[in-house]
């Protein structure tokens, strides 16, 4: 049994929280076990190491997310990195061919396929293990989770099954996202939620992508990732398969994806420099800037501050949070690595850009190359330069270093530290 | 006849928009005559030169304001700044001193006193003129404004009435924020409301000054300005003067002084980069940052971003607001003069402040001495630094210029102008 974990995600859903640089998966806004926040990421990946120890796990993700990733797992994983932000099928079929080629996993290895971020008690792993024993009987080419549905919601696809065959159910339609009264219908049908999840054996999968893509080999799809079929698995693959059968789960299951959702699970109300006047009602404040966020009253709202901007919502609205940022121009102004954060603390065309850096003892943070010349300014601590990978200078608190244009450096932080980076616009 | 406009009114009623550098009555958020937003200063001054034109004009202020006062003057007028922030018996003592000392005003001439900011209509302007007349005809020694009641509010002082004499009635007892059964009372027993202004001969004023304070002469009371009874007018000199009558005016008069009552009277609803879903119900958001707003629903919220935090609030909570933010350190981001603007991007104590500062063309910005050194950096524009009054340098854009410590400087925009100013913690 190999684990395949899907992290995608970006995207502006839980703006001013999430966006293009910042993935729902690795914000700490969860109750954990021990009363800490956690991210998505590390609840899952620690469900996995709590659930099924020792089973090999990948996570595939994009670009520039692997540092990340690293410090937000809490189990042994190899990350798989795709050349592009593409669709599920593309990521999926990479996969595949990694394990192969890359892994030596042989065809006969069971391959479970599951997002990042369901928010799922432990018995929703327990049921990766029911999907790895149906795939081993062979009751079906593709074994897929079927989530007991709560209310008729629009947004899911859904599965009729058929008579259950061993400890699976065939699954004999799918329905992908109906209209409210088709999804009513389909509750009384005793229709069940596609998870995402997807298990079967190596084999078939590779020969699935050899079929759909002309070569199942790890290379030739990396070199071709851009020109591969953009679409979900579920379109390219779920829904043209002869033998699919699905194993129910019950369990609590969750898409937090939005703030009304993601609201109902956090621990705690507020969250940073927040003052409340006592008459508010449901409030959920989150307060990621230096500034007070100050609330009176207000039933069922979510205000969300960030350096990406401000949010104030009625959480029922929050699910048409996307669209209505179709209309915002998608910029972000902060950044995260495992060990460094930079944040924007002035945008302004034609004057330029001010940055805040902060490093932790230890850390390294890319400052990449601009077609501006810039000037860094260590506030505090201690923290050394390169130059392209050569070594350049160390820093002194308020002497300011020119950076040239078209060149990109690192800063080595010997103890905690903070920089201002300036980049004019002329 | 001569006026005096007192200008206090620092305070965090309209945070984060008033704060200690920055008084409710520079905020542009009227709907003015010409279609664009004015303050309350412009409103008050422009209504004055329209309707008791060529009246001299003074105003009362704290050091400080002099420049945006004159900025946003509409009409000619002296400034004159009190030594300290205290009370309106100090300040009004002092103006009549000063009308006497400084101005050379005769005793017989009269002194009409009024707050800065009544949100009024134009017959407020000509009752100051019947006003006069009744103070010309000794009908009282002290005229005062009383305001027909439009509610039974608990935080005005209130007015009781006897027969009229002539033009003006006498006030035969005050009655200051009665709790709402005695409002209740008060309101139908025919009450009044006293709108804070005051008419009466200097000659009078200063007489009752130096009773109280033991000396009517503009130095004297200069030097011993921080020692002068701090108390309000009303209570140290109007209830206890003998003879006092009242002009009745029953047009439109409010205090715009907190969230509820100012957007009542706001001409737009939103106010900077404001993106709403356009299911809100009378919503007022202001947004002074760079970054977006997004409000989506929400009824009754006034919505307020500025550089000193984020209010988000049910309007009518907000008279709590000011109370509200004693567990708020009173620390301020923004200051402005007529022609520059500073805002702070940046400040936590250990690494220091980073601040931007905005200069219009022919504009001269103050960078008082700081116990620390910085670092300037002029990101555009063309500007030079005096220091101590000395000239010292062309600033160029891009190039960092140290500034001592313990050393005034001043910024002279030659064209538009903005600089980051950083200073270290150590």
């Amino acid at each position: 049994m190999y684990l395949i974990l899907l992290s995608g995600g970006s995207g502006r859903r839980l703006w001013p929280l999430s966006g293009d640089r910042r993935s729902k998966q690795f914000l700490r806004l969860l109750a954990g076990p021990d009363g800490n926040l956690q991210s998505m990421l590390e609840r899952v990946s620690g469900q996995i190491a709590a659930r099924l120890p020792g089973v090999p796990l990948c996570i595939t993700t994009a670009a520039g997310q692997e540092d990340l990733i690293r410090a937000h797992l809490r189990a042994p994983a190899d990350i798989l990195t795709e050349p592009s932000r593409r669709n599920t099928y593309p990521a999926i079929a990479l996969s595949a061919a990694w394990l192969k080629d890359e892994k030596k996993v042989p065809d006969s290895e069971t391959v479970i396929i599951l997002p990042v971020d369901p928010y799922a008690d432990d018995r929703y792993f327990d049921t990766l293990r029911q999907m790895e024993a149906s795939v081993c009987a062979r009751e079906a080419d593709l074994l897929l989770m079927g989530i007991t549905p709560t209310y008729p919601s629009e947004k899911y696809g859904y599965m009729l099954t058929g008579a259950p065959c061993g400890s699976s159910v065939p699954v004999t339609r799918f329905a992908e996202k109906p209209a409210l009264e088709e999804a009513r219908a389909l509750l009384r049908a005793g229709a069940l939620w596609n998870g995402g999840v997807f298990a079967c054996r190596l084999g078939w999968l590779l020969d699935t992508v050899a079929r759909h893509s002309a070569t199942c080999r790890y290379r030739d799809l990396l070199n071709r990732y851009d020109r591969l079929e953009e679409d979900s698995f579920d379109r390219v693959v779920v829904e043209h398969a002869e033998r699919v059968a699905c194993i129910p789960y019950s369990g609590l299951w969750k898409d937090l994806g939005t703030w009304n959702t993601l609201t109902e699970e956090m621990g705690t109300h507020t969250y940073g420099n927040v003052l409340t006047d006592g008459t508010e009602q449901r409030l959920h404040a989150l307060n990621e800037l230096d500034i007070p966020l100050v609330v009176m009253g207000g039933q069922d709202l979510v205000v969300a501050a960030a350096p990406d901007g401000i949010l104030v919502a009625e959480k029922e609205k929050t699910p048409a949070l996307k669209s209505l940022l179709d209309h915002l121009p998608n910029t972000s102004r902060y950044r995260e690595g495992p060990d460094w954060q930079q944040r924007t603390l002035w945008d302004r065309t034609g004057e330029g850009r001010v940055h805040h850096l902060s490093v932790s003892a230890g850390g390294v943070c890319p400052l990449p190359s601009s077609d501006r010349p810039r000037i860094l300014l260590m506030l505090t601590g201690e923290a050394s330069l390169t130059r392209q990978g050569t070594p350049q200078q160390c820093l002194a608190p308020g002497v300011p270093v020119p950076l040239n244009a078209h060149t990109a450096y690192t800063l080595h932080a010997g103890a905690p530290c903070a920089c201002i980076c300036i980049e004019q616009d002329h």
